[in-house]
Formats: C-alpha cells, structure tokens, sequence
C-alpha cells in the first residue's frame, strides 16, 4: 500500500490539495495527522498522544484498536466481504436478532443502514407509511444528520443547507431547562409545561396529520440536554393519544454511552422506533440502522417496505457489530460507564462550583457538556448563538488539545464523553487538564 | 464468532424474525443464504454456485474474495479502523489523490460519503450552495438513492415512498429512443430533439433558479439507456450557457463498468460534478463521495461547506479504495471490460435476432439489460409500467437463478453486467443459460 509510506507532508499536502473536509471552510484548515490509536488515546504523527475525551465523534464507545473487532474484521473478510441485502448471511442474521435481544421488549425488526442520517431518513419513512401521515415533528437544538431528510429533522444550523425544508417537517422547542427563561418548580413541572405546549402545538397542526414525533433520547452534539423527569412519558403519551409514531434517535445516546443500552431506557419509555449508528460498531465499520416495533415489523409483511440501500445489513458492518456487542457485554463496559459517570459527574459538579466561567454542567453515564458563559448570574453564553467571529471556542478546544485533551465543541458548549473503558485516574487527569483550561476561560470573562 | 457456527435454518429463521429486506413485503420472502463468494461466482448454504451477472447490485466490479482487497482491509484494520472526519489520515490523503488523478481534468476535490444515496445528496447540496439557486432538474427513469434528497431525484416508482416531493425538484425525460413514439433520423437528430425540450423546460422554469441537472451517465437500473450521439454535449452546452451544475450520477455506471472509469468519458463531456458509490471499493466496505471541479472546491475554500457524516472519509473504507484500485489497474479491469463487452454484445444481438420476446438488447462495456417484449412489431412490454401481478418477471429471474445464472430485473428489463474479471468462455456459458430461459419466455408470448 502506496499510502503507508507518505511521509507527513504528503499527507498533509494531498488531504489539502484533494480532500474536502465536513461543516469546514477549507482554506485555512491545518488537520492533525492522525496514525495510530489505542484505548482511549490517540497519537499524531509526531508522536503526540491525545486522551480520546469525545470518543472521536462519540462513537469510539469501546475505545480504539480492540482486539476482539479486529479480529471479526479480519476473518469476515476472508469469509464474505459482501453480499446483496435480499440474501440471507449469517453474521446479518445473528446481529438482527442481537439487537432486538437488547432492545425494548416491543421491538420485533431491524433495518440495516450506513450511518445517523440514513438510520433517520429510513425511520421516518417507515412512519410515513405506517401511519399513512405526512407530518413529522422534530425539535429545535437537534442534530439528527446532513442528508435532506436527516437535515430537515435537524433543529441547528447544519439544517439550513438542506433548506428551504421539506412541507411537513415541524419544529417544536425541547426542555432546555437552563435556558427555559422560567424557573420551574420541579423538574416535573418544567415536563408538564413542555409536554402540554407540545400536544397544544399537535392539536394546531392536526394530529390526524402528524406521522411521527422525532427525538434525539438525549440531546447529544448540542449540549447533552437531558429530558427533565416525567417529559419522555408525557410525550409517549401524546403519541397513544393521537396515533403517533413515537421515534428516538439514539444513534450518539445508544449503545452504552448513558450505561444503557438504549438512553431511553433511562426515562421507563418504550418508543415505537430508535435509529442507531455510531455505538452499534464505534466506528470500526460504518453501520447504522432502524429499530421498529413488531406492529410496524408486521406491517410489512404484505405492504412493501419502500426502503433499500445497495450496502443494508453490509457483511463486514455486521461482523464488527456482533463482535462489538460481546465486547460491550464481556468487559462489562456498561456498568463501567456507570461507575465512572459518577466520577464524571463528580468532577464536573466540582468544576462548576470553582470556575466562574462554567455556566451548566450536564452528565449522565459518560455522556457530558460543560456550558461556558460570561457571567454566572445572567447565563449569558460565552459565544452567541451562531457566531463566534473571535473563535473564542476554537482557542480553548485548541489549547485544550495542545495539553492533551482532544474534544470538540458546539456553541458555547464543550463536549466530555470518552470511551466507556475509561478507568478512574485516566477520567481525573484529564479532568485535570480541563480545570486548568478553565482557569483560562475564567481569566477571558473576567 | 457465534454466527459462524448457525445452521441453515437459524439463519433463515433469524433472518425471517429480525431482519428487514430492501423494496419488499417480508411475509413471504424466502431468500437464499449466501455463505460464499469468490471471483464470478458465489454459493448458497447448499453448495449450489451461481454465476454472478450482475455483480450483486453492479457493484462487485473487480469480482469477489480479491486478495490483495482483502490484505489491505486486513492490514488497515492492524493499523488504525477509524479517525474522524476532521483529521488527515494517510489512507484518505492517498485515495482522494487518486480519484482525483483519474476523474476529468476539470476535477479538484473529493468529498467522501458511505454510499451513493449520499454521494447524490451531498452533490445537490454543494450545487445549490456553490450557485445560491434552487432547483434541481432530473430524469425520469433514474435511480439515484433512496434518502429524501436521492429519493426526490429519482424518476421511478421508489421515488414515491420520498413524497409529497421536496419543492423545487424538477422531472424532465430521457432519451429513451426505443420507447420514444417518434421516429428519428439519426442519434444526433434525436439528441437535438431532447436537448432543445430540455432548454425548453429549463427556460420555462426560470434558468437563473436552476441550480443543477442531475443524470446518470447512463442510466443504470432502469435499463441500461444509453444517451444518443450528442446528448450529453447538448446538456452540457445548456449548463454552459446558463451556469449550472452539471452533475453526473456515475454510482453505477462508474469505476470500469462501461471500460472507462467514469461512463461519461464516453462522451467526451465533463460534468462539474461526479457521484460516485459502487466501483470505488466493489461493496469490500461501504465507500461513496463527490468529485467537485476546481472552481467548486475552491468556492469552499472561504464559505463553509455545509456537509458532513461521521464516515466521512472513513480509514477502512479508503484503504479498501486504494487497493480496488490497484486492481483494476494491475489486472487490466478496462481493457477486458471493453474486451468481454464487446463478445457481450455480439451475443445479446444474437439473442435477439433468435428470441421473438426479447425487443431490444442496450449494451456498453460489461453493462447492459435485455428488454422483454410480448411483441416485437408494437413493442408491448413484457409487463406494463409498474404492474406485474402475475410475477412474470420474478418467475424468469427464478428459473435463471435455478440454471446458475443470478441476476436482477426491473420492469421488464433483465440486467446483466457481470463482474470485469469474467473471461470468454464463462461470459458464453451465462448467456448460454440465458439462451435457455429466453427460450421459456418465447412460449409465454407464443
Ligand atoms: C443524534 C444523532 N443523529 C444522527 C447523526 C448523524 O449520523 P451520521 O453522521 O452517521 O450521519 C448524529 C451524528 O452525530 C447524531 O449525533
Ligand atoms: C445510479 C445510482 N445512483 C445511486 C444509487 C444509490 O446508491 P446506494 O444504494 O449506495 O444508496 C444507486 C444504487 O443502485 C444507483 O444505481
């Protein structure tokens, strides 16, 4: 292979001549050169190593360079690399019915995809057909993909290029609590408040016309906003009420990184469809997909099923999903998110309370978000809503990552979620790494 | 591996329960499980063999269980499975390069995407971002993906599962001079009529609103239609004339298939944007992208490019690209693809000249489709457009696949483009079964 033997410059060279790169200007992007990873840390070609503390996209969930998906890798591609989605194969087969195992107890089928945005764009298809309705509703501080339909659902910025949007596509406001501009009496209140402004919003759009109801479990790459106690019944319930395909979108929440297999399983609710990617195969081969309840599953049994992609239920994805399920299981990967989002969690309480300049802090299992503002009392955010002409966010993920700690941000949000193997000491010293960039950010405000 | 160890039965059965199939009611599937595949061929849990004409879903270009494909899949997976987007990586730089040394020299950059539904939404995005326009203009008789965007391009019936349709897609028709309803002269006279209701239908849509026209290089399963003598200059001309986008959808068509590695150099056209899936990695891993010209990249180079996917770009999948390429370039992939193409040729025209059901046979490089007729003076197909309750065409696809001839059909069309490796002998052998089978289809219509 030509390639292994390009020198930095080349790479750097060809990746700039050549290569696009994602939601970037291209002009003056000066990529790191990433060569090797292992666990919950990667290196750059110079050597330097970096603590993996976003999982790379929040899909490194089992860490890096795993032995055990190596190994499926491997032997699959000596067994069947591929074969077209209407055969039957067996490591397809045994996946399929894995994921059901797993996942609520009202799930009957799988749909197999590429990744997010396809597992989306397939999920509310299949409501579309189902319910014989047109309308979705999504939420506003979402991110559900860049694809037309994935972007319509998507409630940021990265929506506005599959705009002007799709008729139907309906946006409603998610429980942000710390931006709610109400104080709430309890967190129940605030789901009452959000799930009664929600059916008033279903009634005004006719429910007779509404197909789905489409949320990420947790909020993910806009700031791990967690739903307040009480909000994913309230709205399961509006979904009985008027025949509402009720979809979760756990392609960052799922597999593990909340310390469940599914994040809503957090919240005692049984949707009618999850999409998933990223945790189903963290990235070793691109896998995504739908989960659908049995009555949907059955559904399809005489009506045709008007989805397809060349590479549904990939042999090699499929492969590497098996063996990342037995990893989740054998190295008991759950229960340590678990373990160390209590750390996590700790931490980052301790680091709200010293620094001036964190805002909100959010965590559940190894999923978080620091919120950086200006000023404590008011909440105003570090960086306004879109704009961040000083890429103020940009220096402090960059200096975070010049002492080791690689993270990305989004708004004025900086994103903590590393591999679910993340043991106690590795958690706190790079927590440590972040308190004293922290120290920065507070001395900016001041 | 659990899955290694199922038997015929768990596999069916499992996959029966768990798994949903692509562009299918599922109650009465009964599909067969692949277990292995290895140059032309692939086998059933039987042992049964099959010739592979149609390359799985013409992506299995180079053929299937290619060692040097498998080596680097292999050796990647050693080295480093996944980096996100944002990173530069060797395998990336070096695949980005290659495509970029052999698209059109208009070209510039690459952006990677998993596969072709994504390939298209992404060119349709950077063609309205790059132009500030609107509309998209394509073909009916297309397929080009199966998300809103990809799905609302295309001009077939699995369009309809993307509707009530995103606004601003435009329809216009193909050259599809065997069913046209108009005599014409001469290719030329038939591109002129077609190009000059195009510029029509361009003119009346407001050209300064249209920001791409979207088509297969040639069009692909919806039967192999080859564009006139002329055609694809006089849509470039209109796109000259009136700045927009052309952009070709080369997922099936591209990488070796036509003896070119990209089907519109054929014609001596070069779009401004290249879609392309498929041939880039033969299905090894899921591996799709855009090829932007020079002036589009550099658009990039100060606005944001408003696209992105977790998979972008991903390391196993480049790695896979590299050495497909190596492949068809050290095995001389084109050379027998215009070589067997032109011995394809000869036989389906043979065929024709025997068969009273077969009304027209289209064919270039190893790609072409047999168009079944009830009658060859009126021209009457086989089964009409998007009806066929007797499952005529399902049971010729069956007895095909009985005999060890396992390909695909679409309305009443019959795919056959086999893998580029196939040699004389066995390219004569398939057609022979087809002979066979053609025969059946002559006493269904006698
Ligand atoms: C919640 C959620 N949904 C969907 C997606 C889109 O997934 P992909 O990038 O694989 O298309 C993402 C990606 O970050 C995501 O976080
Ligand atoms: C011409 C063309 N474009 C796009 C696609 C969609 O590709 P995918 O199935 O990888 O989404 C196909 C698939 O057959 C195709 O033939």
């Amino acid at each position: 292979m030509k390639a292994y033997s390009l020198t930095e410059e080349n790479i750097k060279d060809y990746d700039k001549k050549y290569n696009l790169h994602s939601w970037s200007s291209q002009g003056n992007l000066n990529p790191l050169v990433v060569t090797k990873a292992e666990g919950i840390y990667f290196w750059d070609f110079q050597g330097n190593k970096y603590f993996d503390m976003s999982s790379q996209l929040v899909n490194s969930n089992i860490g890096h360079g795993n032995k055990k998906v190596i190994e499926a890798i491997k032997q699959q591609a000596d067994r069947l690399t591929y074969t077209a989605p209407s055969y039957a194969v067996d490591v397809r087969s045994e996946l399929a019915k894995r994921i059901i195992e797993l996942a609520p107890d009202n799930m009957g089928k799988v749909f197999f995809t590429l990744g997010g945005a396809d597992a989306n764009e397939n999920a509310i298809k299949m409501a579309r057909m189902y319910t014989g309705r047109q309308k979705i509703f999504s939420r506003y501080r979402s991110y559900h993909g860049s694809t037309m339909g994935a972007g319509n659902l998507t409630g940021e910025p990265r929506r506005y290029a599959s705009e002007p949007g799709i008729p139907g596509f309906i946006k409603f406001f998610d429980p942000y609590i710390y931006r709610a501009g109400i104080e709430f009496e309890s967190e129940e209140a605030a789901s009452k408040f959000y799930v009664d402004k929600l059916r008033e919003q279903v009634i005004y759009e006719g429910p007779e016309n509404v197909a789905a109801i489409v949320m990420e479990s947790i909020t993910g790459s806009n700031g791990v906003i967690i739903p307040p106690k009480g909000y994913m019944k309230g709205v399961r319930a509006i979904c009985d009420e008027f025949g509402i395909i009720m979809i979760c979108d756990e392609v960052m929440a799922g597999f593990g990184r909340t310390g469940e297999y599914f994040a809503i399983n957090n919240f005692g609710v049984k949707p009618d469809i999850i999409s998933f990617a990223k945790g189903i195969t963290c990235g070793y081969i691109p896998l995504g997909g739908v989960i659908v309840d049995k009555k949907i599953a059955d559904y399809f049994d005489d009506k045709t099923l008007m989805c397809g992609l060349t590479y549904s239920g990939h042999p090699m994805a499929c492969a590497a999903g098996c063996a990342t399920l037995d990893v989740y299981e054998e190295e008991g990967l759950l229960e340590n998110a678990k373990a160390m989002g209590k750390i996590l969690g700790e931490e980052l309480e301790k680091l709200k309370a010293k620094h001036p300049s964190v805002g909100d802090v959010r965590y559940i299992g190894l999923f978080s978000a620091i919120e950086l503002v200006k000023d404590k009392e008011t909440r105003e955010p570090l960086v306004s809503y879109g704009k961040d002409p000083g890429k103020v966010m940009g220096t402090i993920i960059g200096l975070l990552k010049n002492k080791g700690f690689s993270t990305y941000s989004h708004e004025n949000m900086i994103i903590v979620a590393p591999p679910l193997i993340i043991k106690e000491e590795e958690l706190k010293e790079a927590l440590g790494i972040m308190d004293e960039v922290l120290d920065y950010v507070d001395k900016l405000i001041a």
